[in-house]
């Protein structure tokens, strides 16, 4: 884990908490493993229209899919998440039929949505690809329609409520919506991680210019693997 | 660029848009009184579990309810207000099993909601009373778990997507989730109304110290009947 | 009330959760004493305006604060924090001259503030009061304008960074910017304390109603001394 | 100023209020092309630091701003913005002495301010650019200390109450703060424009994966020119 007193510079990450008044318990604390408790794992758009053949917009993220080997990835992640006890949020983007939620005339990315009529409430192409979905207990988020998983969703209320500090993303696209929830999810103070194997987006040019250009500007970023292993026993985070 | 009315394209403005070469149709439309296409209803909290004999919260209510004959008011409310094109949206609050969403031990009005186990996802406490219920192409507010409509939903998302500048609330309870909606949509700029006569709480004094004191503070209070007159032919608000 | 170190388990309240079958652990946590690190004061519009003789507000409020005898209440608890070593947050109110941040006809509240062209950047009436200014080191949060002390400046951002979990408000008004901002913080997942003696509105009806009617909803409201004490060693909160 | 009252249902309505004393210029103004009165154009962080020689950022993005002609384009853009009776919001960060409002070890793009000491309040760095500096009513936005121009601070709200719709950024850095404004501007709903030519970043790369990578997702890019000539007399947006 990691939190650390503001006030004595020393030690790891300090996030979003000052932890006691007792500055050697707490270089102690850091020595220990990463708390799967108050870490939690935001998978974001895993839905068919992305993830299957057939979704409307599979064809446009399959070469990086493949390029970052992201489903197997991500479901090594999930099952080593929940084995970890980590509070794991499903985050899929739904609209009510006609897309009343948007202007008739959208522009950018949201235009894109509407055109290809990807995502609508009820359909197989919205629903949660059945290798990622939640098991009973996991929560998914309401209220996805834009681009940052915190801006229209409970998301930020149940990180809180929960008292989560270590925010992993993964998912689509990683320049658009894991870029959007990374960047608020730092402003936020969260330790925010990115796992750059289990995301996907339109071109390798663009998620290589997302991984390497703005992931490290506002969270860690870091492979499944790794992002695993920080949470072990013995790890220091 | 551009914006136009969603429901039926004919220029009324509604979003981020420069009004280019609807200009005429704008010029009519904006000589009508006040316009129900940029007026919204929020219905909150309009489930079994306040509205229905039996529902958990139902007895809390039940005096300040009759006192304001809520029910047969919002009736009338809802229909007039879909008879003069407004946008209806419906703000129910729910929570998965166990209430993850919150802590074990909240305090605090949500305390309540937990010790009574009210607005379970998928029980009848947490549907919407069936004379309030959407009609299709009403959209549902997702997400809400706390008591601002706006907090943790996408609420505020889809009331400027849609260009909606005048919010008018309804629902439970008066000095709980409409006082903090109606707080929170005062600060974001909107014509706020509060409709008394459409609105409930725990006690005959609790309503009155709201509708009398702070309710002028945060919005313009009135009854459905008024609210509707303002959106008639030849009416100023 | 509960809570758990993040980093330890060992005590530091981090939020209105206790996480499941730890409770043992919680329960030796909050038999600590509450900690003034991660406690903060929100000193709301301690301004002139309001506290002074000659400050264009200060005849509207003097009532209640003779009353609630807050000004002497109100250096006692900053005195008090200071001791503690809790973050003391100042967060005043200003506008730009001629009020270019709100609509030339407001309504509500505001527009009681421009009719009396209170709380004018640079003006003495806009000062923070002299018994309760800040001192080296001391945040003035910036950017308020309208109720909710979180909803335009950098409060929460703030809070998150320094690792804050219990926020407790004093200042004016008990029923406007006080109770915005502790609706805010309740629905954010801070433990909130709301400083009776240590606020003060319009009449003293308004007052009680909020006190009493509205306080306990969204926080645990006690007198400065009360709040004081909860810091004190061997204190459980 | 613009901006009506719905309540009289004439003009188009922006916010919850009428503004400005004189009814018959706005309904002109509403006939009128790409209107500037519901334009801004948000200022970020031109401050000494960034822009001049001996600031402690200027190196870092000195290449950039010779690339695109950043300053020269600016000024143009600041004249034509000011004569064409826009919104001109300055929004610089700042930080009180000793970075109070961050963590003592923050990571990311945070840490690069704090290591070199940059932004610091009151100091010559922090000070905007003589020659983009603010006239007499132009609103400088109060509180960043994050990315995301909204986050902290008061601009969404000032955007609101005076019924601006169209948004367009210029400023430092391309790929940090005017992409995370962009970002949230375009999810909050406006016409969102990034202004190519009058922004930089710490490499010409890194410029060109903003520009052409994720400028086009989320707003619509163009040069300082193109956007004036937008608001000019006969344009069409």
């Amino acid at each position: 884990m990691t939190g650390r007193n503001v006030a004595d510079g020393r030690g790891v990450f300090i996030g979003p908490v000052a932890v006691g008044d007792d500055v050697e318990t707490i270089m102690m604390d850091t020595a220990a493993p990463a708390n799967g408790t108050t870490s939690a794992l935001v998978l974001i758009e895993y839905q068919n229209d992305f993830t299957a053949p057939g979704g409307v917009q599979h064809d446009a993220v399959r070469a990086v899919m493949a390029h970052t080997d992201m489903m197997r990835h991500s479901r090594v992640l999930l099952d080593g998440a929940r084995a970890r006890g980590m509070t794991v949020l499903h985050a899929p983007i739904t609209f009510a039929a006609g897309y009343p939620e948007l202007p008739s005339e959208p522009y950018g990315i949201l235009a894109g949505v509407v055109q290809s009529k990807a995502f609508r409430k009820n359909s197989w192409g919205a629903e949660i690809d059945a290798t990622m979905a939640p098991t009973a207990g996991e929560i998914v988020i309401e209220g996805k329609r834009g681009l940052d998983c915190f801006a229209t969703t409970n998301l930020g209320f149940i990180l809180r409520q929960r008292g989560i500090t270590r925010v992993a993303l993964a998912g689509f696209l990683t320049n658009c919506c894991v870029g959007s929830t990374m960047r608020s999810a730092y402003e936020r103070g969260y330790d925010v991680v990115t796992l750059t194997d289990c995301t996907a987006t339109l071109s390798i040019e663009a998620q290589e210019a997302a991984v390497n250009g703005t992931f490290p500007m506002f969270s860690r970023p870091m492979t499944a693997s790794a992002f695993l292993a920080e949470h072990d026993e013995g790890a220091t985070a």
